[in-house]
């Protein structure tokens, strides 16, 4: 029957009241395993996950989607720089009363992952940081790039068709896995989010050049992140290259490095049996060491 | 009782004649899937397989240990370069009449692996690349480098004691675990393979430094190696840096990566519950693409 499998394509979305925002949120899944929070990449909705990640990982757990302020049907102002967004999660899993949880963060959401990690460590228990940068990364999000470019300003391009594009490597497997994606995104056809416009994207896309700046040792903030950790990425990323995911790996104390071929920035949804499959295994361990 | 769990502790070492050699190998473990090919690393032998790797792979397989030529109780002298290694090993399948294979090439062996995948390309099934590099790798087994050279003109360290200083990262938990490994390879007690002399050092050393250097296109070669592939590598290995495995899954069109914290050339022995687990999964799969 419709609907009994718990998805984000029928997922019920939910709005809660924290700090000064109403946050929406969808939450399902159910299991003996912690809840895991899914944090979203540039300008993505509850409506970007991909039901073949999300609906595998809630078979064990209650997977927990979210929108940042300004985002969706979020209230508030978009964040100008990843603090604000790590603030922002932060009120938002006080206000679902949740002391700890595991945390999948995609890109962006990698980011403010690592900021929450850092401003209130008890948070996550595991972490899985995917297409993401460590503070201080490089070539994070420069959309003027000719190889992004060329497809952001194609007027042939549409909506989720632009995803295919942009998240997927050019070679014919990885295109093929892309507009998969984008049909599996469109299989949600009710109680939808709000698509972003330019004030999310101008915000967000401050906070990616903040985040560039390296503090005053590169990557040492990396070492007080203590949470076992799987970091993973496509070896083709053009938004967040991968040499970024290397230095997670190398600066992190306690983390596993999983890279995929003939992918780019939406590997998780390239490979999204590998990778929940791989995810599933990393969060089922209750080990200090991130190992698997 | 002893002797009937197959293991690297107790496998009887046999010998097959094959081209103009008798070749030293030890074969044991059964089941459904295709047989496992051990290559091995600088100087090892039979006797350098931990079983702690070997054993838990033997449970759905036959695992093939062997000694190239000039090594251990194989006749014949060391090749100077990797090619005449990657000859002696098909010499040897032919030998055992084994069409086909899956391989698991350590270091040095990791380097014979993709040569054998070159020069014979239905040899190998699926690939398994730990602490190894492409041609025109970069910083490979450099032993006059302060950081391994002080262990290998340490008086004080002896015989397997010398792998857990240079195989393992120095914090206290990688080396405990160096420490674990060196107890396992000592339990083997019997029919033991001949140690490597000055002669094996000298000419394996020469085929790294003709390894160093590129063909014409700089790991051009990798994209004719066409196999389903992981690559393994510990984040702190200094006798084969990490950036070697980058270039192998950048360049290799099918393999994904996979790296561990705190560990170092040694990285599948420091974690051989998570490394056998992730290989078992990796060569169960029949798919034509890596990820699994």
């Amino acid at each position: 029957m419709p609907g009994t499998t718990p998805s984000n394509i029928t997922a019920k979305t939910q709005f809660v009241h924290a700090g000064n925002e109403t946050y929406a949120y969808r939450r399902f899944g159910s299991g003996p395993a912690r809840p895991l929070l899914f944090l979203q990449h540039f300008t993505g909705t509850l409506d970007n996950w991909d039901p073949a990640v999300t609906d595998p990982l809630a078979t064990e757990r209650q997977v927990i989607l979210f929108d940042s302020a300004g985002v969706g049907r979020s209230t508030g102002q978009v964040p100008t720089g990843v603090a604000g967004m790590a603030s922002h999660a932060l009120d938002f899993l006080d206000g679902l009363g949740l002391e700890s949880c595991d945390v999948l963060g995609f890109s962006l959401g990698g980011m403010v992952a690592q900021q929450m990690a850092l401003d209130r460590p008890s948070v996550f228990r595991r972490m899985i940081l995917v297409g993401t940068a460590p503070r201080g990364g490089e070539d994070i999000m420069h959309l003027e790039k000719p190889s992004l470019a060329r497809h952001l300003s194609d007027p042939t391009l549409k909506g989720y068709a632009v995803l295919q594009k942009i998240f997927f490597a050019p070679t014919s497997t990885s295109q093929i896995a892309g507009g998969a994606f984008i049909q599996r995104l469109a299989q949600r056809n009710e109680d939808l989010d709000t698509a972003s416009g330019p004030d999310v994207v101008a915000a967000q896309m401050a906070a990616f050049r903040q985040w560039e700046q390296s503090t005053a040792t590169r990557f040492g903030d990396l070492n007080d992140i203590r949470q076992p950790t799987l970091v993973v990425n496509g070896t083709h990323d053009e938004m967040i290259p991968v040499s970024n995911s290397y230095r997670l790996s190398e600066n992190l104390p306690n983390a596993v490095l999983l890279v995929y071929p003939d992918a780019g920035h939406g590997s998780l949804f390239q490979f999204h049996d590998s990778f929940t499959r791989q995810a599933a295994a990393f969060l089922a361990s209750d080990s200090p060491f991130a190992p698997y």
